[in-house]
Order: C-alpha cells, then structure tokens, then sequence
C-alpha cells in the first residue's frame, strides 16, 4: 500500500490540523494522543513520509527513537509513572489505524487497567497542562 | 535499580546461556523468544549494559533500532504476517519482567489473538527452523 498523504499525521506535521504539542525538531513531532490510554499518553512521529517502520528511512528511524527516547525520559520526570510503555503498530491487524509511522508512549501505573485504545477523544484544554508538565522536563 | 549482570539477557549476551539465535552484530542480538506470544516472536537487546530505554546511550540505542527494523523487514519477509507488534516495557509495573532493555518484535496474523506473555514455554527445537527461515531474509 502507497503512503497516503491524506492521513491525520500527515496533516498534523503539515500544521493544517491542530495537535497539543509535546516536543518538536528538525525530522520529528511528538504530540498527545486524543485518545489516551493512561494519562501522559504521547505520540512521537518521524516528518519522513512512512507508513511504517518498515518503510522508514535509516535516518528517520534514528530521529524518531531519539525523540522517543528525549520525551519518555521527560515523561519519567514530569509524571513520576510507575513505568513506561513503548509500542508501534505496523498494519491494520497489528493494530495500525493511521497509516503515518508512530510510538506510543504510555505511562503505566501499578494497578491501573490501560483505557482501550480509540474509545474516548479527551479535550485539548484537558491534554495542555499535561502536555505542559511534560515540556517543562525536555 | 541498579542494573543487575545476573539478568538471563546478560548471560544469553556472554554466551553462559544458550539462545536460538537471528542476528548478532557488534553490538546487538536478536533470538527466539522462548515464551512466544506469536509465531515469530523476536527479541532484539544491545550488548550495551542497560536497565531500560530510559538509561540506554544514544549509540546503544541506534544500534538496537536498526536492528529491531531489520530483524522486523526479515520477519516479515519471511513469515508474511498480516501485521507486526512492537513493544518495549520499561519497569515492572509495565510488563517488564526481564531488567535488560530489550524490544519484542511480535508477528500478527488477522483472528489470531496472542499468547499470553510467559505462559508456555517452546522447545529450542521448534524454534529454530522458524529462526532459520528469518536468517535467511536477513
């Protein structure tokens, strides 16, 4: 399948659809999921045009994993979770929904189920004080 | 936590514990998942001594990715799953169980759910002619 440009992150990076926004470079974004599935739940996403790790460049892959790595570390600080959980769909029956390369970054706390993914849209005054803290440990 | 050289990726990494092996390189490895929760079930780790992403250096972590992309392309090249898991935990509360980093590269196949994680071991024999056939798209 041809990468689409139409999809949500295509236009989110190309600043036609708004994000709450965590961090951002030269070759990457990171944002907060809409849809969380704990509280601090961050997508990081390579500006490279890949519909999956697959498809993704050398140099994306190292871009994406640095920021993946630059916004759990301050996700770590800023929320203080019990742990941290990482995960990337790669196709529909992986569990892939929009079709532009992404990690999930999602705190864990002991005892506290995940919410399933893509259930419930929180609002962006609700991301923004998280994503605030969040920033502030970058 | 300070990390612990007595962890079984540790000393499956200084050859004092056999594994069904994928690729190894200067400084990563990739074996069977001895407790898949799918066919295929890959786990990729850097030589690097570390706990989790959070601790890992910059090199470490460049390493490990590339690896885990093309472990992940050989994968599907030759399984042809319907989709591929990623997932990494750091810290127990996440589902970390095993305190050297390390990524699970999960083949998906379209109705079949996974395996619950740790539940029931496979025999290196039934392993490693599935290992054989990843090598072989390496």
């Amino acid at each position: 399948m041809a990468y689409d440009r139409n999809n949500i992150f295509a236009k989110i990076i190309a600043g036609q659809i708004p994000c709450v926004k965590v961090f951002e470079d030269e070759k990457t974004l990171a944002f907060m999921d809409v849809m969380p599935e704990a509280e601090g739940h961050v997508l990081v996403v390579p500006k490279e045009d890949a519909q999956d790790i697959l498809d993704l460049s050398a140099e994306g892959l190292t871009a994406m994993m640095a920021t993946v790595q630059r916004v759990a570390r301050a996700v770590d600080a800023a929320l203080t979770p019990d742990g941290i959980l990482l995960k990337q769909y790669n196709r529909a029956p992986a569990g892939q929904s929009i079709f532009h390369v992404h990690f999930h970054i999602v705190p864990r706390w002991e005892g506290v189920p995940l919410a399933p993914h893509g259930k419930a849209m929180v609002e962006p005054a609700t991301l923004e004080p998280i994503a605030a803290k969040i920033r502030s440990k970058l």
